[in-house]
């Protein structure tokens, strides 16, 4: 039940499951948000990496390394076999351990740029799970948490290197309170809302490593959808490769 | 020097200077923002009130009690003179003195809605400030700060009480840690961009006194001006009373 999907725009293949796991837009907007440096000497990390989805569509930014941490075999496995389809074996890694040891295990104050699309919601007794363990995972905070996530996430990263996280608005306040707490100094967010007039369902957040703490910005809105349904031109740019937006 | 402003919609008239003090558009978004009951056993109280512009707007909304607190006797002369043009001397009430004593001197846990447009600016040695003693102190955390608003607030009050704030992105991660220290549930948050395809520079926060800290919406944004710099059709309509926006 594997297929293998395409962003027009870079030319990455992604083998995708939809038994196990799939990108989604989530994916490829933090991807697009995250501002990644061209040249080979520079070093990073994507968390919660699932089948790959975001580790690789940054190797089209970037010529330096990548290391993908994911901690379910099946994705890992997803994850692996894309990275070979996509002949990126020298410089993107594929690792199957829990996020916590990430600093330990790849190194801490070492990395330029973390990247992470984590579960979004909390693991609460009474919240409607997906029965599908993969799912579930991927979903709730069964196996990490966020504060794990910004506690590994800022071991990992050098002085002044760059968080980017997606996630969801209700979870903000903690977000930018644990990032303080991790010395992640909130620099920019974006929020993304399903279609005009609507509330926010993502929020995308640039922190920086002990960075000052005086210069948050809240960039334009992304617009998903129009009102009959389609892509925006600004998502479907970022989707097929469009730079006019 | 003084002039007589008036908003279309709601026909309250506004004694203005710009020698001491003028409303601008925060002061109008923030009292279209607040969610006022019409009931006459309401009580309202606007923080930093000024010349007494959101004070005012809102007493369109409701039939009930509201007190504006202003440290500067100048503007809250202003604001007194406003509220007798108006015919409200029965029901809104203007007071001179530090937000401080706010609970102290209007009774703690008492208060439906708190509003308030603070000063924006930290109070930095190098930052520079507004020649004009009254609009510096208006703009600058010079006689109260976010940390004095927000624990008067949280005072002033009662359980399940709303506070509806106006006030700059960067202060964001502060000031959502602000409110949690007193109590303050943020439940929704509004931003205002300029312009389509600008940063924003306004930010709507609705708070609630004990409430659960688990629903954060944030809301479609406004933008202020069309590209060719006129009000946007959803600011005229606040502005001139079109409820279709």
């Amino acid at each position: 039940m594997e297929r293998i999907d395409q962003l027009i725009k870079n030319g990455i293949k992604i083998i995708q499951s939809d038994q196990v796991f799939s990108f989604s837009l989530d994916a490829v907007l933090l991807a697009d948000f995250a501002k990644v440096k061209s040249q080979a000497n520079r070093h990073l990390v994507d968390l919660c990496a699932g089948n790959g989805a975001v580790g690789l569509f940054l190797s089209t930014k970037t010529k330096g390394y990548i290391d993908l941490v994911e901690i379910q075999p099946k994705l890992a496995d997803l994850a692996q076999r894309s990275v070979h389809l996509n002949h990126l074996d020298d410089r993107v890694r594929v690792h199957v351990f829990n996020l916590k040891e990430a600093p330990q295990r790849l190194g801490s104050d070492r990395f330029d740029v973390v990247t992470c699309n984590p579960p979004y919601f909390v693991d609460q007794p009474a919240s409607l799970k997906n029965p599908n363990p993969y799912l579930a995972i991927a979903r709730h905070e069964l196996k990490t948490n966020l504060n794990e996530v910004l506690a590994s996430s800022s071991h990992l990263l050098k002085t002044k290197g760059h968080l980017y996280l997606v996630h969801r608005p209700d979870r903000l306040p903690e977000i930018l309170q644990t990032c303080q707490h991790y010395r992640l100094a909130p620099k920019k967010l974006r929020f993304v809302h399903p279609k005009q007039g609507r509330e926010a369902n993502m929020v995308l957040l640039e922190a920086m490593k002990d960075g000052r703490d005086n210069g948050l910005k809240v960039l334009p809105p992304i617009y998903a959808y129009t009102q009959d349904n389609h892509y925006t031109k600004q998502v479907a740019a970022i989707l097929h490769g469009d730079r006019r937006r």
